[in-house]
């Protein structure tokens, strides 16, 4: 693949006239001819047996079209009603136990959705409560209520690092890193810290819920469907309804957010199994208390020991993580694997140790959420590094920039890193922040001012699999077929940029496709902040093998060599000689070929020995950096963002302005998170489950100055994701600001005015009685 | 590409039971939320200039959304509202004058069908009314009013080979063949023949009118609309809108037949000019009465001039054609080259001159026409053939037999035949039919029975491109991205056999495509009989590689050669060893690439010189014949057909039953064309534009008997189009029969019975005389 001569510069979406005026379609506002709206009737209880449905009031409701229980897709052996990327443990309707409130019971399909609604009253369900578990302590108990009796039945994918769950347990999973020998160094080092971090579940509120209508149509199953994952979801559907995945369809328009939430199967199979029953599409659209009950950031306890020498390295770090995945896998068991290792931090730490758990509970599932385990996991090591640093009369910042790893260290999957640029990036966010060790809290009134640091590394999804395919038209304009999932981060404005650059194009000369399985080339899914480097290198790649075929079309045409040629506003000439120049069209006219057609595949390498959690752990690592100024009110416990900075290192910047709206979406994830995003659940019932009383960040909360940094480094020809990589040292940069301001050292998230009240008090009455 | 073990047989189209029963969705059917309807006002006049339109009345109709003229077309530089695959001479609404009756002078888009049609009679039109002329003779009469006052613009499509057409003419293009020496051959010859004959316009009549849904989407340019040629329209709007084809989007379902009345640009340009005009999705749909005045067959004039020898060789053939082809080009200028060489026959002629004319007449356009120009040539030589035959008292069937081309020797375009059947077919259709020279004509009453042969050859289009693209996926199903139109002829299931076959799989491991521009690869349109061949070629290439994919993923597994390796149920084995056989999925899973990739690019040679029409002609070359015994009633003059053979060499038959069928509908438009269709204009004013008055053949019409004789060679490894080629020889085998029967030759179609009465009474007159 040639490398453009220089970048193409875009600003911003290109499309985001149409998006701010309302034009741009999202799959809610798909309406086809005879369609149906569904609702579900969900489960008041966390852990209940079904002892019986009656559906038969509902059924006789004019204007009801189908109505589906668990018993109807029990007793069908022409369908598989389960999914789940790892584990087949969800059901499209539970069948025998509820096992969280809102898994989901009955499903009705009908005219339009208030007498969808009016019918789910009319469904008669008896249950059997059970004994139920909501934290992992619990769940791990000895005798705790089991929440899954049998062991789930494993599916294909990643089976490679999926240990099996075992039955009366609730874990559902184990990952295991062992590098170095922890406890000889635990033994050897000067200092041993160990603490204690949570994290609770929190929702990734995308602006728009799950939604998708499904229909079937001369036998092919059709979803357009709002999915971060397309090839996962086909391939769901492919299972549950015992077909070729030739005969599954998936189409997928630009997404309302994502952030995770709509990785994996989630609304399709139950939309498909009504449109089935019923004969006619079938839409189904979450409501905003649902999707809180649809999946969740995991809530997670993390134990971490890190040893130290006197002159400031950390020689050891052992981490027991226990993400509470809720009542279904979902991803779980791949997400601690990530988390997991992740607690070795961008240090350079010769010995590490890790047992990560996904533990089923009562709760909702949890899966797939922006930053995907790192988060919690830098909330634990960056907060501890500044406890450890309070504690040994460290700098935090030279703490840091003595154990940050550099090219050539082994990750703590002990492959080398290599482009690292963390002391570059925490560097850059120290200055900017005006970071000096010896500065003390400001006080003016009941306000104090303090800053603090954060500086993380995140692995993307490895291996990683995009694929492409590019077509030439005989006007010289170009389509890419890709299935990357446009949701509102300029997927496709980045894929334009790179394909029109490869050949020298307008940006008006490129289209990029929509995901449709029928005919877009596989992608694994719009995650893991991959798209841009993933689906660019497959697109870059398609669009490389038109260049040539290009080039050797004017060569025969010019009775030249294509190493003499080059190509230059859509057309082909001798270097330096324009007016011996052929127009891309001419020459896919002379081809005769109608087109030029070419494929990209990239499929990285990669993966971790399960024994071990060693191997190649990331295709690249992604690095970021965050320093904080804080207003801690002592009065209130109000906390204030002064100052921050994000700084993040992307390689080649592809789109500047979306670069930087990324970075700043980030800040605003991160505060919410850092401040007074939780789900609060009391006995399994969730408290806050509407944006009435689930805090998110507002504009008001945003940080009153905002600097970023997106560090780029050109020559590398490397592309790395940002799309999540700024938000993990958030949290532990504001708690750690938090603590220099005020002394309240919180490891428990969210950093709310009543723990940092309480801190207070706590340090004035152990002080008083010192 | 590798052949399959044994063709795969499917019984009939895979979603025949689907089709009858109304489960298929055609474009009509597509309702897109917010759509309007829209209706043309058409001309009256068959030539005149528009002098004045007011719409300001239909404008204020409540309902009424979009109204143009031309007027409005004519002001705006950001269109070029012309289009035309050879010459860009008809516009989407007429601006200076109307050329036929029926010529489209304003549109509205409106709320629903019956406000639009209100608004029309709300639009003022002036006219000067102009002398028109309706036949070539009048139009080609010196001093004979000028359809076209300048040459019209030319395009880029085939240009190759056409002839700019002058002003002050109405030769819209003329066609030259020149082969041997045809004066001197008819100096030498022992009898020299010269006759005249005449085929009328006649209708495509297929069950679906013209229709199609546009709109303008985020800046891209929406048609899904039912033609057989998504990418002509797109490069046609592509050009009337003045943007890149790339933000054109052409979708296809499939149609309720083509025969040729769907190939290029047709409701397209009106409509998503009216849907940018109302900001609104518009559908277009064509009454019956308007599909009779927007595209027609050819009516033809054609002088033939045959010199024989004494033992019954033909030497030479003259052949003038005068191809009225309407009032706006089409793909006449093509058609007539074809309709042309196609007047050489299937006879080893050594000297051949062909001058071919389209004739710009103020009639409605005419266009291709299963049969493509070859059945008014067929009607020609095949009638002459049997004149010559009585005149010199030779056996029909044996002067065809002396005369049939053979491999090797030169068909009329210069080319050698290759893969010649032309006598086994009409050897076998004379068999089939009891042809016996000497049997009299049979007469019970005032009906006389009696037989009819004819043989054919056409060509089909040359160059011919299809390009196709095939996905494994990851559970070993096959997608196939094709841009073939399925238009009840079965491509759909020929392309799923095809490619099912490549690799072993099963019909219901396989999807096929509809066309979709953004990402189905480039067709150049489903007509001339080559979507089997030529689309099957492309994907038999992409399936090829895909096997090759397969086979080197297969042998890296199992260590061992890819030629010791088969592919057997979608499993790939050591040859005869399935016990170690690995599935198609997981060598997709294993190769860690999300599925395989692969293009096939069928490109064909060809093209004949323009002015010795030599070169080539046809990549191969379809073969029919036919033999026919006819019934005569002597009171009445009406014909019935007892007994039809039609045989056709299909090379291999993919779908024995479509393959059938396609043949017993050649018949039955074979008929209708031999008995009873015309469109008959008075003052360029259409008599009968309707299918009350217009007749086509029924159930009643068809032959007592059929028999169906597909000649297959499966060993040629090569597919031949069959999707008109037993066509042409209908109407000559029918003449040639009734002529047999009755001693009235008729050269002038159709074979009406007051033809034959006025022919009786003619010899009945002339034999009293004598």
């Amino acid at each position: 693949m040639a490398a453009a001569a220089a970048p193409m510069r875009v600003p911003g979406m290109l499309d985001a006239n149409l998006r701010v005026r309302g034009r741009v379609p999202y799959a809610m506002d798909l309406n086809v001819v005879g369609m149906l709206h569904a609702k579900l009737l969900r489960s008041p209880y966390a852990h209940a047996r079904i002892v019986s449905v009656d559906a038969s009031r509902a059924r006789a409701l004019s204007g009801v079209r189908a109505v589906l229980t668990g018993a109807d897709l029990a007793e069908r052996d022409d369908i598989y009603p389960y999914y789940g990327p790892i584990f087949r443990d969800q059901a499209a309707l539970a069948m025998d136990k509820v096992r969280f409130a809102g898994d989901p019971v009955a499903a009705v399909a009908a005219d339009d959705a208030d007498i969808a609604q009016a019918a789910l009253e009319l469904i008669d369900v008896e249950y059997e409560e059970l004994p139920a578990v909501f934290d992992v302590d619990a769940a791990l108990a000895a005798g705790a209520p089991i929440v899954h009796d049998e062991p789930p039945r494993l599916g294909q994918t990643f089976a490679d690092i999926i240990v099996r769950a075992e039955a009366d347990t609730n874990i559902c999973n184990h990952f295991k890193l062992r590098k170095g020998d922890v406890e000889r160094a635990f033994a050897e080092a000067d200092h041993v810290f160990e603490n204690e971090f949570t994290s609770p579940p929190v929702q990734h509120v995308p602006m728009e819920t799950h939604n998708c209508v499904a229909w079937i149509d001369a036998g092919i199953i059709n979803v357009t469907t709002a999915t971060q994952m397309p090839f996962a979801v086909r391939a769901s559907l492919a299972e549950i309804f015992r077909v070729s995945q030739a005969k599954v369809r998936i189409t997928t328009p630009t997404l309302g957010g994502g952030y995770g939430a709509k990785t994996y199967t989630k609304v399709e199979p139950i939309a498909a199994l009504l449109a089935q029953a019923a004969g006619r599409p079938v839409r189904i659209h979450l409501t905003r208390e649902e999707e809180f009950v649809t999946i969740t950031k995991h809530g997670v306890k993390i134990r971490m020991k890190t040893g130290v020498t006197n002159d400031a390295r950390i020689v050891a770090r052992q981490s027991t993580c226990w993400f509470n995945t809720g009542a279904y896998a979902d991803i779980g068991p791949r997400l601690i694997k990530n988390g997991g290792y992740a607690t070795g931090g961008p240090h350079d730490i010769p010995n590490v140790w890790v047992d990560s758990y996904a533990v089923y509970t009562n709760l909702p599932p949890a899966g797939a959420f922006r930053g995907y385990g790192v988060s919690q996991a830098a909330w634990a090591y960056e907060t501890q590094m500044d406890m450890i640093a309070a504690q040994l009369g460290w700098d935090p910042l030279e703490f840091r920039m003595k154990n940050l790893l550099e090219d050539g260290q082994a990750v703590m999957t002990g492959e080398d890193m290599f482009d690292a640029h963390f002391k570059e990036l925490l560097g850059s966010a120290a200055e900017r922040i005006g970071w000096d060790s010896a500065e003390q809290p400001q006080r003016t009134g009941s306000k104090v001012r303090a800053k603090g640091l954060a500086c993380i590394i995140k692995g993307t999804v490895t291996p990683s699999t995009s694929t492409a395919a590019a077509k030439l038209n005989e006007d010289g304009s170009l389509q890419i077929l890709s299935s990357a999932v446009e949701m509102g981060q300029g997927a496709e404005t980045a894929l334009s940029v790179l394909a029109a650059e490869g050949l020298d194009l307008r940006l008006d000369q490129v289209s990029i496709s929509r995901p449709d399985t029928d005919v877009t080339p596989y992608d694994q899914g719009t995650s893991s902040s991959r798209n841009t480097y993933s689906m660019g290198t497959a697109v870059r790649m398609a669009v490389g093998d038109i260049r040539t075929q290009l080039l050797e079309l004017a060569a025969a045409e010019l009775e030249a060599s294509p190493d003499d040629l080059e190509l230059v506003a859509g057309r082909v000439q001798p270097r330096g000689v324009p007016d011996k120049s052929i127009a891309y069209g001419d020459l896919v006219r002379g081809s005769r070929s109608g087109n030029l057609l070419a494929n990209g595949v990239y499929a990285s390498k990669g993966g971790l020995d399960p024994e071990t959690g060693q191997g190649i752990g990331s295709v690249h690592w992604h690095q970021a950096a965050a320093a904080v100024e804080v207003e801690v009110d002592l009065d209130t416990g109000k906390i204030d963002l002064l100052k921050y900075h994000a700084g993040v290192y992307a390689g080649r910047i592809v789109n500047p302005v979306q670069a930087e709206l990324q970075t700043e979406g980030n800040i605003a994830f991160g505060l919410g998170q850092a401040l007074f995003e939780e789900m609060i659940f009391d006995g399994g019932q969730l408290q806050n489950g509407n944006l009435g009383d689930y805090m998110i960040a507002s504009m008001e909360d945003m940080p009153k100055e905002i600097s970023l940094g997106i560090l780029e480094h050109i020559e590398a020809n490397d592309i790395h994701g940002i799309g999540e990589t700024s938000l993990p040292p958030a949290m532990p940069a504001i708690g750690n600001a938090v603590y220099r301001a005020t002394g309240v050292r919180i490891t428990d998230l969210p950093i709310t005015p009543e723990k940092v009240l309480r801190g207070l008090r706590a340090r004035a009455a152990q002080e008083s009685a010192e």
